[in-house]
Order: structure tokens, then C-alpha cells, then sequence
């Protein structure tokens, strides 16, 4: 690369990455045929490819850019870091200034009671750390059978063998031999897409969540580690439970002595217009692997929020923890992160997202409901979701699942949005900066789209 | 933080970093109780600490800082990067020009057939991503049997629970129930430590190699997925195999189809005096985990280099290969990746290891292991290890494995070189960039160690 503003054909870049770039999650006979999309440059909620087109990330890059593209400040931050230190590392009884700071500046925002930050790379490196420290503290509580996980079908908590096992991605689990051994998969609470008929929201989630004590005593609650989940399901399609479940899991957890996970690598840092989204579901989990807003993105970083009730025991009667990272707390990322917390402070993003953009948007959002190919638009924060359907009444969906999602996913980017699509669910989760303009735009794109989707139905003979 | 330059009390920064910063791999209760050292500042192989007192590297970090700190040409790459698109996914079909090129980049570096690079954040998620591909490997081959990993005893592959279990480090599996399922070790090739008397390096060499057959013959070939190991074993002590080791396993690789998996997490970019360590010892390897020198520790990465050979197939057949993260291909991450190739190329850094300043801090550290307490000096490229013993004639040890290691590291500390002790074997492997003069100065400073090392263990009557 030269400068970054100094391109090249879009067909050079194509041609180099089919050569010698293995993308993430994708079919590369597919990509390659057909060619990548390179974007080369982004600002705010805008990205820009090198064809010069311009289009809205509803997605935050892939839920992480919280603050927004081009924020000076986190780049110089990094630049002056990277100068003075671009590396120490924190085994060995070393520290730097920038771990020591960006773990303090976490701890207050956190909720109460979470003073201690382990960090990682990356939300997969999160929840393996999740898996390793759960069992130490069973361990140190002098009760080590305790070492079975239970996640959930549809879940996502990362792609190392040991978060690909918690999540409940059926065809993650189907390509290498997962899930590994320990791990337990309960359902989701899908309200949408798995009630029974003329079940109300509220029994489906108390259903739900009583799996939980099934699985616990058919397991064995001496034999349980602990259980994890996203206060709202990401990748699995923006699955936003009902009320009820939340409260449920809560209790039976703690009725049986089991540590809660709130995985909060998507929730946390404001998406759900609180800090954390165990704040906005009234969880009060023992750990939180946390990640994506934690920098917003500008330099990959994970970490865990440990609870000072997990954290004490495992601190004063383990010894030495033998895990860890050789970048874990890396002083650039710290310096990005701390960047990071600084604006979403400042410019009380979070606040925001709670009483302004967030309740904006989703009015906005809910009425995409009213459409005919739409079976239920939710939005909590700025994380939201389209659930296509072929009948509205009934909520039969189209045939062959998935293929619709994609088509509509394409139309959308064809508008000029980036949307993802799950299945036949289209999700949304845009930078926290948007401004009402750029909502309004979000939210007549996606009408467009739905449209544009109808019409290609019609002509299809879908509908 | 404020600025970088702008330091608190170091008593500051460490009642912070106790409240707050979980350590990797690290007792919290005794660094919490003694304060953690602070690391402000670094230059060239020079390390500054909050007190002002200045170290010379010789780890260089982690075995990452390959190009040396203060390399304002990376400082600076990734901050125009940063401005311009700080994140964006390589999912859904998409990419940036600082992951293709980089890709390519890492390819024109890389032995022949290796020209596709999958990116993931550490070397951790390196050798997750070996777990989950390998597996993926045999079955498009349509043997989907070959499952199970054969890995080493005091091998080291990362922290996640996958590449811990690859590992063989026997405490970090006593902490959290592993290894996983899938995963068998057999002997390491540390003819220092386990030749049996009199047992030439050749012999114990070809014995060792012969393990993996008797092991891949005892679990069936057709049941073994592939072989994991680092050219040159890091963490578990700078473990350089006879000659004849990495002949024999190619051939028993080659001979029973079992992938061979060759981690350069440490080895790559430079250290040993090529590109990678398996072009020093001869290895043909299928996959092989990066990270560390990749970036030189400026912002983490990690990846896989898969030679065409894997690859083939995989993109041909797999279909999606749903395995990657968040932050594969970071731009930023990236960006620093090429500017770190770049300096390594332009200054020829790779070759001043094999043919200047390799051979001459060898030939200086070799004459280390004529000091009495040191039982065999060894390196290759700028990689190296002095195994500390009470008896050097019969390779006694002092008593109570690992104090006599630690006590020698804070002599070195004390003497303003950082090295790291495993058990009673100090390690070292300063940046690449090192000087003629600079090389002198480790020696000398080593070599102090030794004779302070001496003084203490005459005082404290142990020789």
C-alpha cells in the first residue's frame, strides 16, 4: 500500500485478494468468481468503496464501530502510542501505563461490583477466557466437578473451538467435530420464530428460560459451570427475549449455584443505551466478556469483566492464573480504547442512544412493521431487526431459508445500506453517532428496500 | 492517560493496575502485593520503566518486537490508516486494500505454494484456526475420520482452550480440565534435558521423531488429522531439535498422510536468520500458524498461511468454511503489517540475522556456556537459551525446579537485561535490529548474571 488515499483499480485489489486473501465465514470459490467489494475509506455512519460509491453501515462495521468512522482523536491516540510504546508485555509483574488506565476507566463504567478487566483480543478470545476462568473458580471453591457449560441453540459467542462450542451455530458445530466436550445447548428465547401458536411472549420466555432448570438438574447442578448468553442474541438474528425470561434465568441460577455469563461483546458499550446490556435487562451476571465497542473497532481487542466475587476467590486462592495472551492489554488498543471511552463519555453517546437517537429510530423502525412482507420489526437501543415473511397473517416465511434474507440484503445494498441478513431476518446496528437526518435516511432506505423486495416477489411469483 | 510523555508516580499507576488490571499467566496476589513494574517508553531494544531506569529487551516484548521499538514509519502507517478506514469486516464478500495487500505482502515472503493467508487477531486463534481447518481439510478429502491432533509435551500453541490443549504445558491443563478431546502428545525433542546417558544428539533425535509414528500407528492413520509443532520450541525453553528430528517427522508425516503443521508464531519473520523456521530446518510444512513478528508486536495479529496444497481443496469443496473473526484482516492491523515487512526487507534484517549479527551474538552467547554454572549454551538465528546447573560435568540441577530460573531473571533485571527464565533455562531473543555494540553489551551483561548468580548460590551454600 501506498497512501491509504492513493488507489488503485478496484479490479488490482480483486485480483490480489482471489490470489492470496482467505476471508472470514465465506465461500471463497463464490467471492473469488464473482469478485470482493474493497472499501477503501469511511467517515461517520458513510463507507466509500473504490468505485466511489458512498452507502449508510447500518451494521457499525460488524456491530463495533460505535463512535463512528474517522475519529481523529482514537487515531492520534494510537499514533502517539505506538510511538512511545507499541508493545510491552503485561506477564512477569510488568505493566504500562495505558493497561492500568483503560482496566480503572472500564471498571467505572461498569456496573457495580465488576472492578477487575482480564484482557484479550477479541470476543473469541473472551469467552475461552470465560471458559477457563469458570472452572479455576469451582475449582478454588473447592468444588471441581463443576465444569459443564450450558449455552444456547443459536447463540454466538466467537469462532475459537471453545466459543464456536458454546454458541449454538449448527453448521460452526458441523465443519470441525464441535461442540467439544462439556459444553450443553438449551433453546432460544425466539418468540418470533419458535412459539407455539397463541403463545404469549411471556410464557414462551418463562419456557424458555426453564430449560435452563431442566438442563441444570438433569446435568446435575454440582456438575455445572455455568451459563451463558447474550442479553440480546447477535448473529443469531437480533433476538430480543421476552421480558420475562431475564428475570427467570436470574433466579434459577442463582437458586442452583451456577455462574451467570452475560456475553456482552455486541450489547456492551451503548448499544442497548446503557452501558451494558445486563443493565438494560436487569442481569446481574458474575461475568461479562465484553469486546467490538470496547475500541470501537479501530484495533481488535477483547477482555472480561470479572465480578469481584469470582475475582476474589480465584485471585487470593489460585496462584498463578495460566492463561493469558501475549497481547493481552496491548498498549496501543488501550490507548485506542481509552480514546474510545473518552467520546462515548464526553458526547454521552450511551445517554443518546437511551432518551434521543434510540427511541428516534426505533419509532422509525417499528413502523417498517406495517409493511406487508414484514412479520415483526424490533429494535431495543440501536439494535434491530426485520423478521421476512411471504404472509404477514400466518407468518409463513418463504421457501428455501436464507435466500430471501440474501436477496434482501442485496436490494438494501443496492439503496445504499448496509444491512445484515440472518436467515430471512434483515438486522440493523448503526454507529451510535447517527444523527436524525441519518435515521430518517436509514429508515426510508429500508422502506425502499422492502419495496424493492415485494416488487422482485411479485415478479416472481412469490407473492 | 493524558499524554504518553505525561507521567504520573509509578505508585499510582500500580495501585490502578492492582484495583483493576487482571495480569495473563500472573499471580495477582503476590504482584498485587509487591506493585507492578511499569514500562513508560521504548527505543530501539531499550526499555524505559516509570522510574526512569533503562533496560535492553532481550525478549523483544514476547518474541514479537522483531524490527525494534520506536519505528515511527509503523507508528505512522497505522495512523493514516486509522483516519482513513479504521475497521471494516472482510465477511460478506468484502475486503480493503491494506488486507489484500498485506496477503500478498506475506506471500511473496513465504516458501514456495504458500499464497493464501487467513487472518485472525493472535497466535492463539492461529492455531484454533489450524484446529478448526485441518479438520475441514481431511473432510472434503472424504475422510472425515481424520480427526485427532498430535501434538508435543512442553509444546506451546496460545491460551484458548484449543491452542492450550495443542500446547503440552501440563499446568495450564491442570487448571481448567484439558486437553480437549482429539488431542495426544507425544515426547519433546530436548536432548539436554531428556537424552538418556551417554544418548548422542542424533540418536535421541531419531528416537523422539520415532514417537510420532508409534503414536500415529497406535491411534491408526486413518483416524490422525495432523502434526503440531514449532520449528524451535519458545516458551517451553528455546528447545533447538537435533538435526535429525525434523527429517525423520517429514518423512513420517509424509509416509502415513498426516498434515504437518509447522507453528512459526515465534520462529516466523525473521528470527532464526530465514523468513520462517521451517526453511532452517528443512521443513515442508501444510499449514503454518503466524503472528508476533508478523506485526513486530505494533498491534495484534495472527494468521495461517495454508499452502496451495490445503487450500485447494478446502475453497474448491468446503463450500462456506464457517470459521474467522471479527477482526481478520484488520486495516489497521494490516497497515502496520506492511510497513513491518517493509522495514524487514528494505533494511535486510532477515539476512543480517544468518549472516552478521546472528553469528555474532552466537558466537559471544555460546561462550557463555563455559561459565560453571551453565550446563549447555545454545542459539540459532537470535534465539537462544543457557541451561543453568549446579553440576556441569553431571548435569545436575539445583534444587526445587524453576527458583534457581526466577532468581537468575531478577539478576538480570538488575543488571538491565530482560530475560526470561522456564524452569532453570534462561532465554533471550532481542530484536533483530540489534547492534554490533548492542550485542556486546548482552553478553557482558549475561555473563555478569552468571557470576552474580555464582556469588548467591556460593552465599547461600547450594554450590
Amino acid at each position: 500500500m501506498d497512501s491509504p488515499r492513493n488507489l488503485r483499480p478496484t479490479a488490482e485489489y480483486q485480483a490480489i485478494d482471489a490470489a492470496h486473501h482467505w476471508h472470514p465465514q465465506t465461500d471463497m470459490a463464490e467471492v473469488n468468481a464473482r469478485g470482493s467489494r474493497v472499501f477503501a475509506g469511511a467517515d461517520g455512519i458513510w463507507l466509500t468503496d473504490t468505485e466511489g460509491e458512498r452507502l449508510i453501515d447500518g451494521m457499525s462495521g460488524l456491530w463495533c464501530v460505535n463512535v463512528g468512522y474517522g475519529r481523529e482523536r482514537i487515531a492520534e491516540a494510537m499514533y502517539q502510542q505506538a510511538k512511545v510504546l507499541p508493545y510491552y508485555n503485561t506477564f512477569f509483574q510488568c505493566t504500562h501505563p495505558p493497561a492500568a488506565e483503560f482496566a480503572q476507566a472500564i471498571a467505572e463504567v461498569a456496573p457495580e461490583g465488576f472492578s477487575k478487566v482480564f484482557f484479550a483480543n477479541s470476543g473469541s478470545e473472551a469467552n475461552d477466557t470465560v471458559f477457563r476462568l469458570a472452572r479455576v473458580y469451582w475449582d478454588v471453591m473447592g468444588r471441581p466437578r463443576k465444569k459443564t457449560f450450558i449455552a444456547r441453540k443459536n447463540g454466538y459467542h466467537g469462532s475459537s473451538v471453545a466459543s464456536a462450542s458454546l454458541g449454538g451455530m449448527s453448521f460452526m458445530h458441523a465443519q470441525s467435530g464441535l461442540p467439544i466436550a462439556g459444553v450443553h445447548h438449551i433453546g432460544q428465547p425466539y418468540w418470533f420464530g419458535e412459539a407455539e401458536p397463541g403463545e404469549s411472549p411471556a410464557d414462551f420466555g418463562l419456557r424458555r428460560a426453564r430449560e435452563l432448570a431442566s438442563a441444570i438438574d438433569r446435568i446435575g447442578a454440582e456438575n455445572v459451570c455455568a451459563f451463558v448468553a447474550e442479553p440480546i442474541q447477535g448473529a443469531g438474528g437480533v433476538i430480543i427475549p421476552p421480558e420475562t425470561y431475564w428475570p427467570e434465568i436470574s433466579r434459577i441460577c442463582a437458586e442452583r449455584e451456577i455462574l451467570l455469563v452475560a456475553d456482552e461483546v455486541i450489547c456492551g458499550f451503548g448499544r442497548t443505551g446503557r452501558w451494558f446490556g445486563s443493565e438494560t435487562f436487569g442481569i446481574k451476571p458474575d461475568l461479562m466478556p465484553i469486546a467490538k465497542g470496547m475500541t470501537s473497532g479501530y484495533v481488535p481487542m477483547g477482555g472480561v469483566l470479572v465480578h469481584d466475587r469470582v475475582a476474589g476467590p480465584v485471585i487470593e486462592r489460585a496462584g498463578e492464573f495460566a492463561h493469558g495472551y501475549t497481547y493481552s492489554g496491548h498498549p496501543v488498543a488501550c490507548a485506542a480504547g481509552l480514546a474510545n471511552l473518552a467520546i462515548l463519555r464526553e458526547e454521552g453517546l450511551v445517554d443518546r442512544v437511551r432518551e434521543d437517537i434510540g427511541p428516534y429510530l426505533q419509532e422509525r423502525w417499528l413502523k417498517l412493521g406495517e409493511h406487508p412482507l414484514v412479520g415483526e420489526a424490533r429494535m431495543v437501543g440501536l439494535i434491530g431487526a426485520l423478521e421476512l415473511v411471504r404472509d404477514k397473517e400466518r407468518r409463513t416465511r418463504f421457501a428455501e431459508e436464507g435466500r430471501t434474507g440474501t436477496e434482501a440484503r442485496e436490494l438494501s445494498l443496492a439503496n445504499g445500506l448496509v444491512m445484515r441478513a440472518t436467515r430471512d431476518t434483515l438486522l440493523i446496528a448503526p454507529p451510535l453517532c447517527l444523527t436524525h437526518e441519518e435515521a430518517d435516511m436509514i429508515a426510508e432506505r429500508a422502506a425502499r428496500t422492502l419495496d424493492d423486495l415485494a416488487d422482485a416477489k411479485a415478479r416472481a411469483g412469490e407473492t
